[in-house]
């Protein structure tokens, strides 16, 4: 076979460990097999608004049925050509007057830019670095930003929090960051492995820093509107031409495959990735923005109903996970990812979640993906059957591997499926 | 304001100048006044399927009603959740087996990858080269070649084809293109903006050629099966380990809103571009790859509807351009677009697009964004009224033109529109 060469960028390309899991466990689900499914922040909650009171007491009934209907009909009435590549006008400028009262300031439409969130991390970091670049990422971090500075081939540096304090963010980590020179920092409160939220004063002074050293900052706040147990600051309550926040509806209306998102940002670089939209897919589709537009009334309303709910099966995970003596993890604050500790296993993070598929038929992501070893990444937004067991699994197999430490090499009996 | 530098790439990004023309159209829509869009490739004419049989006799009467109605289907039994990066797996399947059956070779799931077409564009190029590969395009060439050339850095070398031989590609332009030894190819049969289809002959020395030289050949064949009067060569049907052929299911669905696409490559390829989406996008949406999945079956026989569609009224289009002696346009074979001659009149073309619109109300693209001046595109796939209408608006200000070529700059009276 004629070796095929690529470019370093081909090279480099790593992707999002939580799909290749997604695609490994379909593949093992096609043989007939059950899988509980912890890898992705993939919503299932919402199946409880139709039936079970229990868990979601009071709905509003609208998203995601209102978006749902409402990309029907756009769909019924043929909304399948071109939009614009910004994004819907209607779109951005609800979402403009919508950002305006909450954070008592003037949003306009121009200000804001329509894309899959995912993407607007790649779009910012390439129109705005170039490969002799440092980045500076906090760490445990969202892997696409590692996967993305992989990509476009910046000098990524990680800036490790600290595991004992909760993994929040402090003057000092933010110090730390800066002493590598960045060109752009990620930063990302409501954080995703970690559930943290970071203080108003410390997300201050990261501002007056980046102003001070004319340093871009990517703000991702696609969990911000689900913090629970701590009150919420964004960024864009913050004036700087430098600052581009991201957020989605992925989360909040339990849609993440509609894929659509939107950044905050001057609109010099609004524009910028409005033209990198036009430039790389030409435009999002038409009826799934119509969707989205329509449940932004209720977004405040259908966000608190999803704290709600989340708070209190957090509490429950949290619950099942205490059982076993040989792991541990930080109560999140927001969002719904456990990030689980389980360095006392002795084992690396990657075989523990490989074994725990095979063995244990629950998936879910190593924390070497979020660029922190000896942790693994649970999220508890699927099914809520499917989650508890899953968890119970993470407990049972943790619990096997306590009990053998002294072994040197943990036994994986390859037989049949444990802890069932 | 403080200036805002952005990396090279940020800085080359031009975008697609249709979309910039959608845009500006939309904003003299909002004052009330009609348009004429004749500038994307965005297909309104399945509206006839509900009502005028003139034009479209013998509706097969399923996509995309068959494939709206799976979408929608799709959105009620909530599948809004996350896909596989590389597509669904029952997609990749189910156009494998029609890709084989087609091309009577074996294309296997594994060979097919799911993305947005105009995505790939970008997706391919930068997996492939690096900024000093050169990287020839076929003249007149769709805008995205030419947009992300640009944006990926590449050095692009435009080869000009013949508008006296119709624009069809000749050995001797192929031979032309490997003089500048490029890394990479771009090919366009079912051209856009020309209509013009390859001869079979001509692409297999393509292909040649390209074996020697160790060349990637990305062949664009998203009008492929839009071919009316001329047997079309699909380069699929050829083996090379780097040739990567696109389509789209957006030209044959009437549906450019859904924005999928696909690459038919090597599994080393597929594999990569699957990466690059987990890296880039995540993933499409589940839904709408459902709802596509179920037009498959009739695609074959849309598109054969679609095709006495097109090659009617492209008839009719001709027709009415060749009312004036000003401008004249080569019949396309294939598609929906007309490349229309304008170089008798000694006005620049994006002039000419310009007044256009300012005086007559009507959006057609300029060739120079296709790398043509002196030309101009007009798309025939819109709102058939509109359609006919816009381009006897173009004939109007051809001939108004034509009257005062000897004044030295062409008179534009700003008061009202024209031609009505």
């Amino acid at each position: 076979m004629m070796e095929l060469n690529f470019s370093k960028r081909g090279d480099a390309l790593i992707g999002q460990e939580m799909f290749r899991l997604l695609d490994l466990s379909k593949k093992i689900e096609l043989e007939g097999k059950k899988i509980y499914h912890l890898e992705l922040g993939d919503p299932k909650n919402y199946r409880f608004e139709l039936g079970d009171p229990k868990y979601y007491r009071g709905a509003k009934n609208y998203p995601p049925g209102r978006v749902i209907n409402k990309t029907i009909v756009s769909l019924l009435n043929s909304d399948v050509g071109y939009a614009s590549s910004g994004g819907l006008t209607a779109l951005r400028q609800k979402l403009s007057e919508y950002l305006s009262k909450k954070f008592g300031k003037g949003v306009g439409a121009e200000n804001v830019v329509i894309s899959t969130a995912n993407m607007l991390i790649f779009q910012i970091l390439d129109i705005v670095c170039e490969k002799s670049d440092a980045v500076a990422v906090f760490t445990p971090a969202f892997p696409s930003y590692i996967a993305t500075c992989g990509y476009v081939g910046v000098s990524m540096v990680k800036v490790p929090l600290s595991a004992e304090n909760g993994f929040n963010l402090t003057k000092r980590d933010i110090d730390k960051a800066f002493s590598s020179n960045p060109k752009l920092i990620f930063v990302n409160s409501g954080n995703n492995p970690t559930g943290a939220v970071y203080d108003e004063e410390v997300l201050r002074y990261l501002l007056e820093r980046a102003k001070k050293r004319d340093c871009w900052i990517i703000s991702d706040e696609t969990y911000g509107m689900l913090s629970y147990d701590k009150k919420y600051f964004s960024m864009a309550n913050l004036d700087y031409e430098k600052l581009v926040v991201i957020s989605s509806f992925s989360k909040v209306f339990n849609i993440p495959g509609f894929r659509i998102g939107y950044a905050i940002a001057d609109p010099r670089v609004a524009r910028k990735i409005s033209l990198s939209t036009s430039t790389l897919y030409s435009c999002l589709p038409l009826f799934t923005q119509e969707g989205v537009l329509e449940g932004i009334p209720v977004m405040d309303a259908f966000a608190e109903d999803r704290m709600k709910y989340y708070k209190k099966l957090c509490k429950q995970c949290t619950d099942i996970l205490s059982r076993s003596k040989y792991i541990s993890c930080t109560k999140p604050v927001s969002a719904f990812y456990l990030f689980i500790d389980i360095r006392k296993l002795g084992i690396d993070d990657k075989l523990f979640c490989s074994n725990l598929l095979e063995e244990y038929r629950t998936v879910v992501t190593p924390g070497a993906s979020f660029g922190w070893k000896g942790f693994i990444r649970a999220s508890f937004c699927g099914a809520v059957d499917d989650v508890k067991k899953g968890l119970k699994q993470i407990v049972s197999y943790a619990d096997f591997l306590g009990r053998n430490l002294r072994k040197k090499s943990p036994p994986v009996k390859k037989s049949r499926t444990k802890g069932e």
